[in-house]
């Protein structure tokens, strides 16, 4: 496994390999848990050469978000990388991705204003300008990312349409802890307490889900149910549940079409988010491709 | 040569060719005058594949601009294109190129509130748009302006820098009428007698750059002969005379480092834009690289 930090020796590096090799791409801010393994065992398995990014990207955090506290431990990071058989890992350095006040903005205009988005603006403005400049780099033919950030989903999808980047999005399942909880690099954040509560988000979530399978219809009903029991069982705020349509992530009157029921829930030591997507008849929609 | 005119399909004939082939890409709005020839003729003998595009791009024009106005002639554009050698033109329809409402918005924040983008706002927002939209659709490896639109080419800098596009930027001079007037595609529309004031513009700039070969270090006194130039010689309106640093567009108060004098007069046919760029000492800085 190949480490490289200079976006210069890494841009000269992909003109090479484009030639010869399908490249897969998994764009991470570090910190592994099995959710970034999964993608990147899922990136070895599909292309020639998979690569995967470490940069805990600034211009995604708000000026009261957790940047500084955002947890880092790059040697374990490796080490687990190689384990899945990542041919490159691209670390570069902060002053290395944005060198001089930048020039070009890129902002979001639909997608955004509803769950994470509305209470972390320009969140995914960051997002797309550093995947832009990921993708600029690596030239991947092929990234994956985790349905966990489902949001983060739409938004890639609507970044390669729009801006037509010649690159293929996957979209894999969430992965979660025995118990239901999405595996998280905040979770470790979590006080004991909270750590116990926050199952509580999937096992809503996947209550709601039933009430679809079940027939109910109205989105207002389920996310009652979701929110009385979030609110009953967790010590945690509430910071939105919503269900909308998904991908285009827009209010929806009935359950006639695929749809995400989606959570944010903060806690002393964390903010957790989870998401289910599911069919008109309540069927889990496990990985978009 | 070979003709494209589907975004995806021409995805897919890049994908195969930029394994063994270095593309050079010149981006146009059409209506070819030998300014953009120069450019395709340079693309050509510096690259194994050399291709142009020919789209009107509606979103770097103003609600009052001239989109509908702008001259098309796409039987004599192919003709010529072919006579330098260019290997495909891609010819997208704007429906191909902007088929649903963008998520995306792509904004420029620096080198903008100057020159012709003080007159335009939001032109070189468009500009940055289908630029970055071509680039992933092409992925050239050079990729070539004209340095009468200065103001697009520091744009175009400052976005492979920013976005961190694998594409090397070529500006060449401006290509000139014997009598001295930059070729423009807005040229035809000039009633015959501004036609013949029009030589005024490239007079007055060659006026205020002896002034700095003499010795003049003063911006203020140069923009003051030009502008009187070109009022006492037009009928034209002038919208701007500005000498400023190259390409970062800043206030200059003394001509001491790379500078550009440009203008732009409004006739009633056209408006025409030119400019010089030169050093300290006032040479003339004939292509960037």
């Amino acid at each position: 496994m190949e480490i490289i930090r200079s976006v210069k020796e890494m841009q000269n590096k992909m003109k090479e390999l484009a030639s010869q090799e399908t490249i897969g791409f998994v764009p991470t801010m570090g910190y592994f848990h099995e959710g970034h393994l999964a993608l990147m065992t899922e990136a070895v398995s599909e292309n020639s050469i998979a690569i995967t990014s470490i940069f805990v990207n600034p211009l995604q955090f708000g000026p009261n978000e957790d940047f500084d506290k955002y947890p880092r431990d790059e040697k374990r990071d490796l080490r687990l990388a190689e384990e899945t058989g990542i041919d490159i890992v691209f670390a570069p350095e902060q002053k290395d991705m944005y060198p001089v006040e930048m020039t070009v903005a890129m902002s979001m205009t639909n997608r955004v204003d509803t769950l994470c988005g509305r209470s972390r603006p320009g969140h995914f403005d960051g997002v797309g300008t550093v995947l832009t400049k990921l993708f600029n780099i690596i030239s991947p033919d092929r990234v994956y990312f985790g349905l966990k950030d489902a949001q983060q989903v739409a938004i890639v999808d609507a970044l390669i349409e729009d801006l037509n980047f010649p690159v293929e999005l996957i979209a894999l399942p969430t992965v979660r802890e025995p118990d239901g909880l999405a595996k998280s690099s905040r979770n470790v954040n979590l006080k004991t307490k909270e750590r116990k509560e926050a199952v509580w988000l999937s096992r809503a979530l996947e209550t709601g889900r039933q009430m679809a399978v079940d027939g109910q219809q109205n989105p207002a009903i389920i996310v009652k149910e979701v929110t009385d029991l979030i609110k009953n069982h967790t010590s945690g705020t509430t910071d939105y549940v919503e269900l909308l349509s998904y991908p285009n992530l827009e209010p929806v009157h009935s359950i006639d079409q695929q749809v995400i029921l989606a959570v944010a829930v903060k806690f002393s030591g964390a903010r957790l988010i989870d998401n289910l997507i599911f069919d008109a008849d309540g069927n889990l929609i496990r990985r978009l491709r």
